[in-house]
C-alpha cells in the first residue's frame, strides 16, 4: 500500500495553493527554502509508511492493557515513536536554542498528518507531548521548563492533558480535582482524571500530565482552575529520575477505534501524594491551557482529514481493480464486467470522498498559514488580523474534517462493499479510528457554539469580518476564470448570508436571547465550514485550470484535472445542502425546546 | 436495560395509525383479533429482553471462529434460537397447515423487529431461515418442501442465501458456481460462495443452502441462473440425516459488526460432489430468489430501523440522567449542572434519532401492511394495487432506514461522548452493527437504480401512480388539521417534483439515454424516501394530535406530544433536504462521468 499518502496533494496546497514560499526565508523561517521542507517532508512520509502504517492493524487488535499498575502497548509503536524522536520531529516546529528546526507551523501540519494518516494511535503519543511542551513553554517557569519541557522535546518524556473527569466532560466549569498548596511551594493534587490519552505507557522515561484543578480557596467555575505539572516519576533537579509519584492507572477504557493510543481513567494522590508544580498564575488554568486546547483541536481537524485521505484512497485503488456489472449506458450481459470505477454511483461516492477529504487538508493546512503569517507579522494590526481569523476558524477546523471526513470514511466501506465491512482491509478501521474526532478536544456541538456564540460575535465581529475580507479579496482574483465564474458568485451569495445570520444571532445575544441565538448553531458550523471549504475549492480549481493551460497530457494534468473535479462536484452536489443548513438555522427553538423530558 | 425496546411506538403504529384492526378477523387473519396479535407481540418482547438483549455484547466479544471444519457460535445464542423455535417464531407468519400461526405480515415484521434490535446477530439464523423456507414454499417440488422446508419452518434446519461469489457481490449476472446434471435428478454443484450469513453453525441439525447456480448449457447472464437447495447434510427420504454433502467452510469472515451471525466463504464440492436438487424451474432461479431477496431487504429495513430505536433509546436515558454544563439560557457557573436533555443541540441530535428511527419503523410496518392488504384483496385490481405499491417501496426500505438509521446510531454516540465511544456501553456496536445494512442484500447504490431505473418507470409508471394517489387523498384527510396544514402543502408539493423528475427519467431512458437518467439515481431516493418518511410522520402527527384532545396529563400525554414533536422537527429541520437531493438529482452527469480514472 505505498500509495496511501497523497504526498502530491500536501506539495500543490503548500506550493501552488497557499505559496508557502511567501513564508520561506523570512524572520523565523529565514533558514528555511522549498528544499529544505521538502526534505523534511520527505522524512515525514518514510516514517510514516515504513515505521507507522506497518503496526496499524496491530496496534487496534492487540490494543493496550493494563499488566498490574503499567499499561503495555505493542511494542511496534514503542519502535515507531522513537524512530519520530531519533528524526527530531517532537521539536521540529520549536525555536532552535529548544532543539528545534523552526519549522513553519504549516510544514508542521503537513508532516503530522502523514504520520497520522499512517497511524493516528501512535502519532497521538507525540502530538499531546507536544502540545503540552508547547503550553509549557509558553506559560511555565525556568524551572518546569528545564525539568520536564526538555526532556519532552527530546522525545524521551511525555505528555498528556488531564481535563476530563468522570462527571466532567465538556463542562470544564465542574472540574473537582483538588491542589493543596505544600510548604515547598508545590501541590498534592488529589482527585480523578477520565479519558486521558497516553495517560500511561513503556514509550517514554517519564509521562509529564498537565492537570486542571483547583485550589481549596479557589473561585468556583472556571476562573478557580490552575494549570499543574505532575509528572509519573518525579525529576531530580540534575534531571535524573526519583521515586514514582501518586498517579496510579485506575483503568483503561476499551474504545471503538483509536486503540493505538492508551485511554486511561487516573487516579492522583489516592494512595501516595501526588505532587505537582503550578504552571502559569493561579487561577489561570484554563488560559494556560487554551494554547494546547486550540493546538489540539487543529491537530483533530488534520487526524481527521487524514484518516478520510487515507480510506479514500483505498476505496480509489480497489474501485479501479474490483470488476463488478456492465457500464450504466450499456449493460449488455454478454460484455465483460467492468472496474466498479465506471459506475456514476461509484464515482460519485469518490468524487464526495475525494471532496471532504481533501478539502478538509486545505483547511487544516490554511489555518497553519495563518499561524505563520501571524509569526511574521510585521505590525500589531497584521498580527491581529491573522490571530483573528485563526480564532474564527479553528471551531470549524476542528468540526468539519471530523464531520464530513467521517462521512467520507462512511462511503470508502461502501466503495468496497463486503469487503468494506471485513477487518481484513483497512477502511473499517479507519472508520472506526475517525468517530472519535466528533468527540474529543470538544465536542462538535461545543465547537458550533464557540463559532456562533463567540468567534463571530466577539470585538463586534471582527473575525468574520478579516475572513469575510479575505474571501472577498480573493474572489475578486479568482473570478477572472470564466469557468468557475458561477462558482464565485455562488460563494458570495452564501457568505452574505451567513453574515447576516452572524449579525442576528449578535442582536439576539445583546438582548439577553441565548436559546433563539444559539439553538441551532450546529447547522449554521456546518454551513459555515461549507462556505470556507468551497472557497479553499475555488482557488485550488484556479490553481488547476492555470496550471492545464501549459500541461502536457500525463501524470500532472491529470492530478489537476482530478482537483478541477473535485471543485465542480463539491459545488454541484455538495454547497447546494449549505443553503438548507443556513435556513435550518434560522429555525424557532421551539421545535427544540418546547417539549419536556418525558416527551422524548 | 428494559425499556431499550419501544414497545409503545410500535402499538401505535399497528392500532392507531395503519388501523391492523382493517385486517383482523378477515380471511386468512379470519381467527386474530388485537388480543391474540399483542399477545403475540409480549411473546417476542419478552424474547428479545430475556433471551437475545442478554448476550448480544456477547456475540460480539466472541464472534463466530472456525474449530477445525466447524463453525462455533456462542451457546447462549443457540439457546436464543432454541427459545425463539420453541415459541413458533420460525413458522410464526406461515398457514395453519404449515404449522404456523397466518399472523399477518405486518405483525410479522413488528416481532422481527423487537427480536432484531435486541440481537440483531442471533435473531438473523432465523430471518434468514424464513426467507429461504418461503422461497422454497413458493417454488419447490413437494418433496423439497417435506424434506427440507417443513423442518426449516419447525426451526429444526436453517436455511441460507447463496448468491456472492468471491469476484461477484452485486452483480449477479456474472455467477459462475456451475451445477452438473446428474443421471439421478440430482445436480453436483461446484463453485465457491462468499459472504454466506449463517453459512455454517451448530445451531440447528441441518443446514439448508439456496444456491444460485449455472447448469453447463445455460445463456450468459441473469437467465442462465437457476436455484438449488444444498444440504449440509444429505437428508433421506424418512427425513433422517445421511452423510455429509460436500459443502465445506473454506473460511470466516471478520467483520466490523453484526458479529454473532456467522459469515462463511462456503466451498462446494470441492473434495466431495456437493449435491442439491433443482427448486422451481431451470433458468428461472432469480425469479425464485426474487420472493426471498425482497423480504430479505425489507427485513433488513426493519433491522436498522430497530438498531438505530434502540440506540436512541439509550441515548435518551443517558441524556436524562447525565448532568453536565448550565441551561443554554442561563449558563450561571454558580448553578448546578442540568441533565444534558436540557441543551437544545442534545436535543437536535434526539430528534433527530427519534425522527429518523421511529419513522423508519413507520415505514417497515406500512410495506407489511401492505402485503396483508394484497393477500385479502378483493379483486385482481386491488391486489395488483398493493404490489404496485409494494413494488415501489421495497428499494426505499430497504436503503432509507439503512442510510438514515446509521445516522441515528452516529448521533446516540455523539449524545454519549466519551462514553458512547467506549464499548462499555451499547450504542458504539449498535453502530458498527448496522453499518452492514447499507451494504448487503443488494447496496444501496443498487436499491437507487431499482427505484427510478425500473420501479418507477416500468408499467408506465403504474407504481409512482398509485402511490401519490395513496397520498394525495391521505392528504386531503389530514389537512383539516390546521396544525400540520403547511406540511401537508410542502409534502404535495415534494410529491409533485419527484413525480416530474420520475416522468423526465422514463423519457430519458425512452431515449436510451441512461446515464443522464440514473448517474443520479442515489440522490433521488434519498429525497424520494424523505417525502415517504414525512408523509408517515404527517399521520402519526394528525392521530397523536387527535388522541391529545381527549387525554389528561400523563404518560400517554407525553407520548402523543412527543410524536407530534419529531413531525414537527422532521419537516422543519430534515425534510428541507430533500429538496436540495431532488436537485441535485437532476444535475448534469458530466461531473461524475467526465473525469478518467486516472484522475481521481
Amino acid at each position: 500500500m505505498p500509495q496511501f499518502i497523497d504526498r502530491h496533494t500536501l506539495d500543490f496546497l503548500l506550493f501552488d495553493v497557499l505559496n508557502v514560499e511567501n513564508i520561506l526565508g523570512k524572520g523565523r523561517y529565514e533558514d528555511h527554502e522549498v528544499e529544505s521542507i521538502s526534505s523534511v517532508m520527505d522524512l515525514a512520509q518514510k516514517i510514516a509508511e515504513n515505521d507507522l502504517w506497518t503496526h496499524a492493524e496491530k496496534s487496534d487488535v492487540e490494543e493496550p492493557y493494563l499488566d498490574g499498575d503499567q499499561v503495555k502497548i505493542v511494542p511496534e509503536a514503542i519502535a515507531g515513536l522513537r524512530v519520530m524522536r531519533d528524526a527530531g520531529f517532537f521539536a521540529a516546529h520549536c525555536d532552535y536554542e529548544l532543539g528545534g528546526m523552526q519549522l513553519p507551523v504549516v510544514v508542521t501540519h503537513a508532516c503530522n498528518g502523514m504520520l497520522k494518516g499512517a497511524n493516528i494511535g501512535t502519532q497521538s503519543y507525540m502530538g499531546l507531548t507536544r502540545s503540552a511542551a508547547n503550553a509549557l513553554n509558553a506559560h511555565a517557569s525556568d524551572d518546569i521548563k528545564q525539568r520536564y519541557m526538555m526532556p519532552m522535546l527530546e522525545g524521551r518524556f511525555f505528555g498528556t492533558m488531564c481535563l476530563s473527569e468522570p462527571d466532567v466532560g465538556s463542562s470544564l466549569a465542574d472540574i473537582r480535582t483538588q491542589a493543596i498548596p505544600q510548604d515547598d511551594g508545590n501541590y498534592s493534587i488529589v482527585g480523578n482524571k477520565m479519558w486521558i490519552s497516553g495517560g500511561d505507557h513503556e514509550a517514554a522515561e517519564n509521562i509529564v500530565h498537565l492537570v486542571l484543578a483547583r485550589t481549596p480557596d479557589a473561585s468556583p467555575g472556571v476562573k478557580g482552575l490552575s494549570l499543574f505539572a505532575v509528572p509519573k516519576f518525579k525529576v531530580k533537579d540534575d534531571g535524573s529520575l526519583g521515586d514514582t509519584n501518586g498517579v496510579v492507572v485506575a483503568g483503561v477504557n476499551h474504545k471503538m477505534g483509536y486503540r493505538g493510543t492508551s485511554n486511561c481513567l487516573l487516579s492522583f494522590g489516592e494512595k501516595e501524594p501526588a505532587i505537582g508544580q503550578l504552571v502559569g498564575e493561579l487561577g489561570r488554568g484554563l488560559f494556560a491551557m487554551f494554547l494546547m486546547m486550540n493546538e489540539a483541536r487543529i491537530s483533530v481537524g488534520i487526524g481527521a482529514a487524514m484518516l478520510a485521505n487515507v480510506a479514500y484512497r483505498i476505496a480509489v485503488d480497489y474501485a479501479k481493480e474490483r470488476k463488478q456489472g456492465r457500464p450504466l449506458a450499456d449493460p449488455d450481459p454478454m460484455k465483460s464486467p467492468v472496474p466498479i470505477i465506471e459506475h456514476p454511483d461509484v464515482r460519485r461516492m469518490l468524487l464526495k470522498q475525494k471532496a471532504f477529504s481533501e478539502g478538509a487538508i486545505a483547511l487544516c493546512l490554511y489555518a497553519g498559514m495563518l499561524v505563520d503569517y501571524e509569526t511574521l507579522a510585521g505590525d500589531k494590526e497584521e498580527r491581529q488580523h491573522y490571530s483573528d481569523l485563526l480564532d474564527v476558524l479553528t471551531p470549524v477546523v476542528k468540526a468539519w474534517p471530523t464531520e464530513f471526513g467521517l462521512e467520507a470514511n462512511k462511503l470508502a466501506i461502501q466503495v468496497l462493499g463486503g469487503y468494506g465491512y471485513a477487518r481484513d482491509f483497512p477502511v473499517e478501521r479507519l472508520y472506526r479510528d475517525n468517530r472519535l474526532n466528533s468527540i474529543h478536544e470538544g465536542t462538535n456541538g461545543i465547537q458550533a457554539l464557540d463559532l456562533l456564540g463567540r468567534k463571530l460575535v466577539m470585538n463586534d465581529g471582527r473575525g468574520l469580518t478579516a475572513l469575510a475580507k479575505e474571501i472577498r479579496n480573493s474572489i475578486d482574483e479568482l473570478r477572472g476564470e470564466a469557468k468557475v465564474q458561477s462558482y464565485s458568485d455562488t460563494l458570495l451569495f452564501l457568505l452574505k448570508k451567513l453574515e447576516v445570520r452572524a449579525q442576528e444571532t449578535s442582536s439576539l445575544l445583546a438582548q439577553g436571547e441565548r436559546v433563539a441565538a444559539l439553538a441551532n448553531a450546529s447547522p449554521y458550523l456546518n454551513a459555515f465550514g461549507h462556505m470556507v471549504i468551497g472557497w479553499l475549492w475555488l482557488q485550488q480549481a484556479v490553481q488547476a485550470l492555470k496550471a492545464l493551460n501549459s500541461l502536457e497530457e500525463g501524470d500532472e494534468a491529470s492530478f489537476m484535472r482530478g482537483k478541477v473535479s473535485a471543485c465542480r462536484y463539491f459545488f454541484e452536489y455538495e454547497l447546494p445542502e449549505a443553503e438548507v443548513w443556513l435556513q435550518v438555522s434560522t429555525n424557532s427553538p421551539d421545535v427544540l425546546v418546547n417539549l419536556s423530558e418525558a416527551d422524548f
